[in-house]
């Protein structure tokens, strides 16, 4: 008898399990020297003899280091398997995926929650203040650590996409290409603005107590209501409106500010189920770090890039009002600019931000294609990244 | 020596007084009976002998019966004082204005903060949900009481204008005109959506208490949050680009997540400020009757509207993304099927949805040609709404 399921399909990646590397300290942008970190990763398919094969895949906001497969006994598949696993996208057949969570984060990362060694309490706020470039050096470290001198490619969206800048800008001599998704030079005021409300909202709740909650109840109300605020910036007009319409909940109203609307239901339930996995002391982090991140360094975006020979496709989603497509266009301009083989695709999709989750066979095929032309640039002419 | 300040300006409509109206209850939609009930209103220029050049402005979610003029000692001037005065879009040397603040507010009108007489405490939740529908019916009696059997016209932005669509569906013929602005028919799932953070922000903040907070402190730091996310939907990424950029603040950087973008201290201080002059439970309410509102009663909205003889001017504005130009698109095509006598204009502006406040030029001339308009049918040729 044969007996089917997600785990034995075809296109899956299978079990798989979390790894982690630790190093001793890290060099912050600040100047300040902080360690011990540990990265938490996983890895699908096989690195090839000669190491050519590597990709990188980084995460946004909420993500972490589980973006394919499940866990022994789970059935939760990872955040991005859709893309990754034999025949996808991301060909685990022919790539070895590699994918950790950042530096800062709360899904086996170390991050504010983590203990801290010299007082073995958690760091809270103790946690130094961590850039984009901060998260990318630490990757770095564990991509050395793989013995992998040059990726064939960083992708990601969101703040992933950040990330992906970030490695294009410092790192162009170990990169072949890159693909940033959905994602900005540097944050304008309004994506500052909803990631700052979020912020006050976890500050404001009595539990943060300047973020020394670990030893009591979390600041839970204020972390869902940061995350409702995500949710909304991450879906469209249109596709809320699809999604959800004007439809009534079923409810007693006994109490007056009940969930009427399912999007309210909705809203609170995605809040809910959020604050269980999150630490919202990370959430200051990673939001202040995505909102000071620039990755032009306040110069011309071009002049940065100037002689880089990586391989760049930029992809955008005609809804997405979080990540706009003219904070794409901007990426595209300089890297055309600075002389850089460019592909550019604005996915036409009413999913809003969230496309770059959802919107798996155009992404599927955008990225298939550029893959397959890097790798065969790299594997059989031994062109060369930069 | 000749003194000149605001008051005495030729413009102003000068030193005003806020009065108010009590009436004995009001039957509301519910079914519930509801009372007693005092508004607060104000009113700029003179009634004529014939009682036809009466205008009723209706404010929008935080506003209040001082729409114009300023107040005996202070200088702070009305919300739409740019438009209403001599000479403005709402001349008072030709029409008498009135501006009442809504049921379910907190500034002179009954409202959850308001003494029950039954309790001789605060109403507290015990406030009956009303909805636009019954803040209009207590308008009416307002102009009931003052005399008025037809209004020249109605006026609102936003929630004023959800006002307006009630006042047009109800009491066709008590109205010559009416002016909706930046509107909908009904709230769309993103709209929904917003208010639903701001609610739950204000009842996760532990003074909530249930909304009994009036005898301690009350929920400010959830009041300002769901203020923030407010200021975020009222501006467009544009005009939040050119107001801000990524400018820095001077910051001290002792504590780590301090208002470093000159959009975090703005958004800070405008939370901080409005939750000293507003209240939380009347926020809520005031939400949930947006939310629940629905102009078209669940029917085709010409359908409500058919036989209608209310001349209609419909304003929308280019970069309004909580109350996009398509929804005042659909007020226009119901008003228009059911043959009503419809202008529309959609203002190219970038101040997003707060242009309502602000593009007082472009609107100033679209209102006053319009008054003008539907002043002359009325006083002249006797043409009447319905």
């Amino acid at each position: 008898m044969i007996k089917e399921n997600k785990i034995t399909q075809h296109d899956s990646v299978g079990i798989v399990k979390t790894q982690s590397f630790t190093f001793d300290s890290l060099s912050l942008e600040t100047g300040e020297r902080f360690g011990p970190v540990t990265l938490a990763y996983e890895t699908y398919g096989a690195l090839n003899q000669e190491k050519t094969n590597a990709i990188l895949i980084v995460h946004a906001l909420s993500g972490d280091a589980h973006a394919a497969g499940i866990y022994e006994g789970h059935d939760e598949l990872g955040w991005w398997d859709a893309f990754i696993g034999p025949g996808k996208a991301f060909d685990t057949d022919k790539y070895f995926i590699i994918c950790s969570n950042i530096l800062g984060g709360c899904k086996g990362s170390t991050g504010p929650s983590s203990v801290n060694p010299k007082t073995a309490k958690p760091y809270a706020l103790d946690f130094p203040l961590i850039g984009i470039n901060d998260i990318v050096n630490a990757q770095k470290k564990l991509i050395d650590h793989l013995g992998i001198e040059k990726l064939l490619s960083v992708v990601g969206g969101s703040m992933g996409g950040q990330q992906v800048l970030s490695w294009l800008v410092n790192y162009p001599h170990n990169l072949c290409s890159v693909v940033p998704i959905a994602t900005t030079i540097k944050h304008s005021p309004q994506q500052i603005a909803f990631n700052e409300v979020g912020r006050q909202s976890i500050m404001g709740d009595e539990h943060w107590k300047s973020g020394n909650y670990y030893d009591g109840t979390a600041p839970l109300k204020g972390l869902a209501v940061a995350r409702m605020i995500g949710h909304i910036t991450y879906m469209s007009d249109k596709s809320m409106a699809e999604k959800f319409g004007r439809i009534k909940k079923e409810s007693s109203h006994e109490f007056k500010f009940t969930a009427d609307f399912e999007v309210e239901g909705y809203l609170r339930y995605r809040g809910d189920n959020f604050v269980k996995r999150f630490d919202a002391n990370s959430y200051l982090y990673i939001t202040k770090a995505m909102d000071n991140f620039d990755a032009s360094r306040g110069k011309r975006f071009e002049d940065v890039l100037a002689g880089t020979k990586v391989k760049v496709l930029i992809i955008s989603f005609k809804s997405d009002w979080l990540y706009p497509a003219y904070q794409s266009k901007e990426i595209v301009k300089a890297c055309k600019l600075a002389g850089i083989e460019t592909t550019y695709c604005e996915v036409d999709s009413t999913y809003g931000h969230d496309a770059f989750l959802l919107e798996v066979e155009e992404e599927s095929h955008l990225i298939r294609h550029f893959l397959k032309k890097v790798f065969y640039a790299y594997e059989v002419t031994g062109e060369y990244g930069s």
